[in-house]
């Protein structure tokens, strides 16, 4: 916990109490503050005798090589970027357990069959380069290496101010912090025996259960698009409502659709970025281009409700400026695509076994009932890792399900008995 | 005709058409492109002998001396600047109406009573600092000079990418192109005889009665807010819409009730800026920014409609995060009001009169049928002078109405006729 606090000092976001820990993160990926936390990684992570690899999307695998030298190593896994307004423990927590584990290994003088690795991902949030998890999606080869190189950051994010003139590509920010590796970016010339990653649940179930570690054995679906409404440029002193193509009008009845769209199928639809175009007090904007997120615990159900929302924004463009017979568009572009995932049973099986052994201690009659098994709603690395070698998640509770948020908080405690879990799931996997 | 499109060298906006004066205007105030159309006007004005004033708003004040030096100016006024996605008339065809009718003067040798000037108001449109009018405002005393020096740029301006990083105020965008005069601006330093105006109507009403000439008797009342919806940041995909308190959502709810209550009232309210922070797709943005313009014939319409918002505005900000204890809430900030405007019956009179003898050659039963008495839905520099001198203004028709657009047009001969009103208008003004 000291660690995970001491890796944060670069990239204090905004200050919410106080105490000098009491600030969220800002910390975008690949940014000055994510290369000073990712030196810091590097020099930690040889300290402890590691092996160190940076691939072609700069995420870095660091080995504590085992017994063997020809079976690949177990991994622990996470991110070290945040979101723009985001919280110290979403993605740090994870790498920060890995590096415990290493050092508790070492502390207890271990040795495992395997090696044992932590690898950094880059950019799991999407938060600077729009598509999450694209880092370990390039390991998997599920995204091609030149899209990624290729994909440009958000012309919104406030902290980086060049953002909107001259956006960088991953593979331009990637150069400039130097973090380009020259290994290629694949789960072939990078194995894993398996991947295990801890995280904040992010939600609520945990806590409001009164519940201390979930065994994560699914992830739900999402999508994420590119929306643009394409209207008419006007007067809003002189034009009628009758003779406006308002895209920002048209745009806001198709939020209120889509929540209750959305919410019929207990599904989730969110807008997370908007530009209106051209974005002058006293013109009508002809232009609106926003962010679509929608998820559900059926990749099926995400198909649904994206069928009905194209439906239901195809009339409401055509009825904002059908007055003056210049109907407003709308165009979609898929960004990223992120069906449900089952993780595996054998990691499960390492996850669960330990987390019970972890709570056995508890003053509760039935320690079990502090675990839970549970269905991520958010992605996470490990979504990809599953699709190429066996992986599953350990979730440990957050104040009031808050994260992506300054305020995001897992106590120290918590924290600890993740950390445990993972450690003990590791070495359980390493055994089998 | 030449000369206006000659003008329109310096901020080419978007292209339309083949012809070279296809294109609309990008030609934000006090930038690079307005300190060259600037640079021009003096000069065209220093060749036809003009005494050049430059105050400390950068209104630039242009007189044609006249028989007596005991008595002010009469003054032909409009603006260079342009919306980012504007027209080539609006404001130009103004200014250069009064450039042209200076010509015609010398030409003709006619000396006058007083002297005629013609004037450039800075940053009319209010696009580039969300205040418009803002440098008549300063003339007239209505509006004081340091919250005009200290207004900042918006920051979505796509042209200017500083905007977001480091936002200039007005002042400092005079100083940087050269524009920051030591004369005091005001009426009393800079006096007029009156103000007239000449401007494309940028409405329907013209160009739909098939009329030639617009006398423009009032200019209907608006108010500009600054809004800021605060909710809480939040993760996408892992809290349900009952946790929300989505700035965005609640927005979005706000605009289409902002028609309705409007339209109930035959007014308008329009949002041009909108800007959703943080501004990443799997964060529930938790605030939100944007403008509102409420345009109504009578000052207290707007009025109402601005209460009627606002209640309503606070329930929707209640309802959404309520579901957490943690609801949305709302702030506003007036920047700008402007209540309705009558203008002078002399000069209403000297223009309709002139408006008539134009189109006395018209080959219809009645000419006068061609031109028509007009409320004005666009604010413009007269709302100001009116407040002091006799003041009023001509429309001529637009294409569509459509103005604040790339594709907004005045035929040739529509520019002509509004020339040559304005010009027999101020002669007939001067000799009263
Ligand atoms: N865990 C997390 O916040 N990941 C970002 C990807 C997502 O939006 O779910
Ligand atoms: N004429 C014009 O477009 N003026 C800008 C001020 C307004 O929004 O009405």
């Amino acid at each position: 916990a000291k660690d995970l606090h001491h890796s944060c000092q670069w990239g204090f976001g905004i200050r919410w109490g106080d105490n000098t820990t009491d600030t969220g993160m800002q910390r975008l990926a690949l940014s000055e503050e994510d290369k000073s936390v990712r030196d810091w990684f590097i020099q930690t992570m040889k300290d402890l005798k590691c092996e160190i690899t940076v691939d072609e999307m700069g995420n870095i695998f660091a080995v504590r090589p085992g017994r063997r030298k020809d079976v690949p190593a177990t991994f622990i896994g996470s991110h070290l970027d945040t979101q723009p307004t985001g919280g110290r423990y979403d993605g740090i927590l994870g790498v920060l357990a890995g590096v415990e584990a290493l050092k508790r290994m070492d502390e207890m003088g271990l040795e495992t069959e395997g090696g044992v690795g932590v690898v950094n991902w880059t950019n799991e949030e999407g938060a600077r380069f729009p598509v999450s998890m694209i880092s370990s999606g390039v390991w998997a080869e599920c995204i091609p290496l030149s899209k990624a190189h290729n994909l440009k950051e958000v012309p919104t994010v406030a902290s980086l101010p060049t953002a909107a003139s001259a956006p960088e590509t991953m593979k331009s920010a990637l150069q400039k912090i130097g973090y380009l590796g020259s290994v290629p970016c694949s789960y072939k010339t990078t194995p894993m025996a398996a991947h295990f990653e801890l995280h904040i649940e992010q939600g609520p179930h945990l806590v409001s259960a009164n519940q201390r570690v979930g065994v994560v054995a699914a992830v739900q679906a999402y999508r994420w698009f590119r929306l643009k409404v394409i209207g008419r440029d006007t007067h809003t002193g002189t034009t009628a409502f009758e003779h406006r193509a308002d895209a920002l009008y048209a745009f806001s009845r198709m939020m209120v659709r889509a929540r209750e769209i959305a919410a019929a199928r207990g599904c989730l639809a969110s807008v997370g970025i908007i530009e209106a175009k051209p974005g002058s007090v006293n013109t009508v904007p002809g232009q609106v281009n926003f962010s679509l997120d929608i998820r559900g615990p059926e990749t099926e159900l995400v198909a649904e409700v994206e069928k009905e929302l194209r439906a239901d924004f195809d009339a409401i463009a055509a009825e904002e400026g059908a007055g003056i017979g210049k109907p407003c568009r709308v165009e979609w572009t898929l960004d990223f695509d992120s069906p449900a995932v089952k993780f595996h049973d054998d990691c499960i099986d390492c996850v669960q076994q330990s987390a019970h052994a972890v709570v056995a201690d508890a003053p509760v009659a039935v320690p079990e009932s502090l675990v839970r098994h549970i269905m991520s709603g958010a992605g996470h690395d490990s979504v990809f890792t599953s699709k190429r070698v066996p992986t599953s998640m350990i979730f440990v509770p957050c104040n009031d399900g808050l994260s992506h948020h300054p305020e995001e908080f897992c106590s120290a405690d918590d924290c600890a008995t993740g950390a445990s879990v993972i450690l003990q799931a590791v070495v359980r996997y390493d055994r089998k």
